[in-house]
């Protein structure tokens, strides 16, 4: 009998009973590859507007090969064979990493088949300028199938548009022979496949774009339902969103806020907000398109807070999304506002002290502007004084703002127990004004970020990210380019398709110049899923109503569960997705 | 058909798909008890001494009735049949949430049968003094089989320990008609379980104790090998840790620096550790035993950052257990030090500003102490000088760990890249200080706590909380009082046993006083545990061999996995329990 020490060693090296045993899981595959697959011409009809584009003839021109070849019109997988071989197809991960894939790679290198050659490219974009690549083994796709993380290739954050960089490329494309790159990454990262597909249309080079981020703003209406890593990522926030939900009637004296990923859009705070039911949930989309000042948000909150505890509850969770501050319409003009005086006047202001250059300053800024910033907190205007990039801009993801929150509603609570005046809305009768009196506002924050982007997938991504992986090796055996892979009706077996990265794109003002790159998804107020949220959400603040969705499972009876937003915005009846027969391929 | 938006209001208040399905989770149950269970003297024989005590012969002076009673003796749950009726029995949650502890009351209630009365307390020790009860019902012990938190009764960290709460005690037993008390908490609370067993003997009001604590520090070598919600929170932030080790080889940029909750002993982040196997963990009471410096920890770490650096590894994770600063023996004098001079100087030091009261602090440190916090950063100078809690001390919980970690490493790679002689012990070759010096050390810092208190039990801590609650029920039915629950041999079926709680105590100088307390269980150097870890660090420290034990399952093949350590250090030869058969009871 082999001894628990030895046993132990033999699990270094992603060799955990967990990751051992999620290697040997099924994965069901879409109808359309049950053996094999091939692509055409898609029945799918939609207008260009309803792909994405507003600007479908300037892009056209701009883009005119790939455009020109694509008419950008939809393809779709569907049963059938295809025996190309003797391609060299290079693979890389653009931008932050998302749980599922590693699977991409594996239905990758299933499409292209013993007969091709799959390259893993080091270390995302820069080592494909590096030419950095390595042979991607039938062994080591065994070994990495269902496990989360990049880590097979690495990736980076380098975009790839200088005219250096491009004739880089070709130059790698060349002397590697390869005759496709396919691209897994965001919005950005796909506007680059686009780039490169048309840059690499004369040289016979593939370019195929998979829709990659936890963030979930890459995504179009029921055409492509969502991009992968976020059914993960929102799960893992979920599991402990929820566990400090019960954690809080348990202890019975913390408002915690939690702060959570995504660096723009509200999709994740609201996926996790309808998991775990919370007191509150800000949505940054909502708070732009109402135009809600930091003191209405703070107002609310504090509001919720005191009618709580005037019922005898006095905890709660609130849910803040990463990129809030840049929603709120005040705080964006304030920083332009700062960005501008700093960037007018900084040789100036290096030379006074921080009274002096708070008085400086404030001289210059618009009456509302100038404010809103004496009613921060002290560290949170000192910070927006002090604080530059290399660019000469504030560095807004680096502002705390849950301790923001909590230090205004802080002081808010104050003032309503100090002042009638400032509680009288609330209505509170006597026995709730003496509860009212008694609390007292403890506080914990959190960020959830980093340990949602490489969790092992869900089934719902190991699933999904698989099925994108053989539409990407299909559509390079198929001879296409400047597609990106997308699966809908992902409650009935899933339908493959490609989209043209052209039909996504639009023209966006950056630094300054026009550029076409595919726009980020923001949470739509008039989706189901936000409705359904704010249906609800006034239940939610009075009183627990809250859910512990509990660990994600990859066995058992709760293992297949879409997002909740993705099942409501596609019209689902149920969470349970079905992508196909799991039978059929490991 | 029901539409979804119907299907997601269902699960609101505990009834997420999860949720409802953990509730039809069959639970092992210990051969004892499965057609109920009667108590006997135990045939396990300990010296006093293995059970925990030094201070014998003070201790059972002073706990005259139950100690005079137990005579210190095991007891033991056996098959049999009890049919005692009529009692009414208060149960109540004390301290922070566990996982599992909702099953404790599961137990307790299958034990007292129909015929029995079950009484929740309302929000811990604080209910008792109160006297608020509420029936717990059969109903309601079907709604939290298996879920997470201490929510059902809510909890709270009142100590009784005044005459006046001793008499508010026996009178609301008294008013209640209670017949005993089951008291689920941790040392502290075990050890007022003792004092009220004393107190309430000639009552015939029985006390029992249930062993809790996520911190995995109240634990007795063979007879209680770990008290529960530790295995539910060290998986929780296994998991957490494992994704964020997985990370970093895909991002390849960062340093985490990541704090694990555990006021005290480490064992938490021992576990963490030997799940995941990161660079780097510390561990308080090795650092404590080897009276090493904060200088000592800060260039061990810098050396494995730089030759990892060296080596191309520009990423890596760090495990800082919460109660570190206190086990560094340098850092415990300065804390002390300053104590004792703010609590001498405290009025002449208000009148002074910050410099000026530096200035005096300084000359009134002894040598070491003052060099120590000159070596200190800034803020947390700083802090050490200005924060003082109720009691005058410093709240050493509050001291950001990570943080001070992460800015003395920073310092100290600083010097190691700027000066040949800081570094040449490392003794890099040409290849490697060309790496070492491109190297920019990037890092983010982490706390795991607070989400890993109330997440629902792993199937271990239901197991194990279900049968302690079915013990301490069979004690109060059989008539016995001042006893704690245990389990042991966790690997084949479970021996379900009863401690004498005054075989726990022992002398300790607490405010001044001698107080007799269940000491804390500290990680021992010598353990099975810490050696396999001491083992394997180095090679984990050079390279990337780390694990992702995933998320906990509660189906499928890797459901019945026992905390690392405990199976370490009880000497089993696989990490699979064995609490008996779980067909037996729900």
């Amino acid at each position: 009998m082999a001894n628990l020490q030895d046993l132990l060693i033999k699990m270094e090296e992603h060799h955990s009973l967990f990751e051992n045993e999620i290697r040997n899981l099924s994965v069901p595959v879409c109808k359309a590859f049950i053996n094999n697959g091939k692509i055409v011409p898609s029945s799918f009809k939609v207008t260009s507007q309803e792909m994405g584009t507003k600007d479908a003839q300037k892009v056209n021109e701009h883009f005119k090969k790939t455009a020109g070849n694509s008419k950008n019109k939809i393809l779709e997988a569907v049963p059938g064979e295809n025996k190309k071989t003797g391609l060299r197809i290079a693979v890389l991960f653009s931008g932050g990493p998302a749980a599922g894939g590693h699977n991409v790679i594996v239905g990758i290198k299933r499409a292209l088949g013993a007969g091709n050659t799959l390259l893993g490219t080091v270390a995302g974009p820069k080592g494909l300028l590096a030419g950095e690549f390595f042979e991607i083994t039938e062994d080591a796709v065994k070994g990495i199938i269902n496990t989360g993380g990049f880590d097979f290739l690495g990736s980076d954050r380098t975009k790839i548009k200088t005219d250096e960089q491009f004739a880089k490329v070709k130059k790698v494309v060349k002397d590697n022979k390869l005759d496709g790159i396919i691209v897994i990454g965001g919005d950005d990262s796909n506007t680059n496949a686009a780039v490169l597909a048309e840059l690499l249309y004369d040289d016979h080079v593939m370019v195929i774009g998979v829709p990659k981020t936890i963030d979930g703003d890459l995504q179009i209406g029921g055409l492509l339902p969502i991009s992968f890593g976020y059914d993960t990522a929102t799960k893992i926030y979920s599991e402990m969103v929820g566990n400090i939900l019960q954690d809080t009637p348990s202890s019975r004296k913390y408002w915690h806020f939690i702060k959570l990923m995504g660096r723009s859009a509200s999709h994740v705070a609201l996926e996790v907000a309808l998991q775990t039911k919370p007191a509150i949930a800000l949505i940054s989309e909502e708070i732009y398109e109402k135009r809600m000042s930091l003191d209405q948000i703070v107002g609310n909150i504090a509001n919720t807070v005191s009618l709580r505890a005037a019922g005898g509850i006095n905890h709660g969770v609130i849910l803040i999304p990463e990129g809030l501050i840049e929603f709120i319409p005040e705080m964006k003009d304030l920083i332009t506002e700062l960005n501008e005086v700093i960037a007018k006047y900084h040789e100036d202001l290096d030379e006074l002290e921080l009274p002096e250059k708070k008085d400086f300053v404030y001289k210059q800024l618009s009456a509302v502007s100038a404010k809103l910033m004496a009613s921060l907190p002290g560290e949170i205007e000192t910070m927006l004084l002090l604080e530059r990039d290399d660019h000469g801009n504030l560095p807004v993801s680096q502002i705390p703002t849950e301790t923001l929150m909590i230090q205004m509603v802080e002081d808010k609570l104050h003032m309503m127990q100090k002042h009638a005046d400032d509680r009288k809305h609330l209505g509170l009768d006597e026995k709730q004004e003496a509860k009212f009196q008694k609390f007292k506002f403890s506080t914990l924050n959190h960020f959830f970020g980093y340990e949602g982007r490489c969790g092992a997938p869900t089934l719902f991504d190991a699933a999904y990210c698989l099925n994108l992986g053989l539409i990407a090796g299909s559509l390079v055996i198929d001879g296409h380019t400047g597609y990106i892979a997308a699966i809908t009706d992902l409650n009935k077996g899933g339908r493959a398709l490609a989209l043209p990265l052209t039909g996504l794109l639009n023209i966006e003002r950056r630094h300054g110049a026009d550029e076409m790159v595919i726009e980020k998804a923001l949470v739509k107020i008039n989706s189901p899923a936000f409705q359904f949220y704010e249906e609800r959400r006034s239940i939610w603040a009075r009183a627990d109503h809250f859910s512990s969705p509990g660990p994600r499972q990859l066995w058992g009876p709760v293992a297949l569960q879409l997002p909740y937003t993705v099942a409501l915005n596609q019209g689902y009846s149920s969470l349970e997705f079905n992508l196909g027969d799991a039978a059929s391929l490991k």
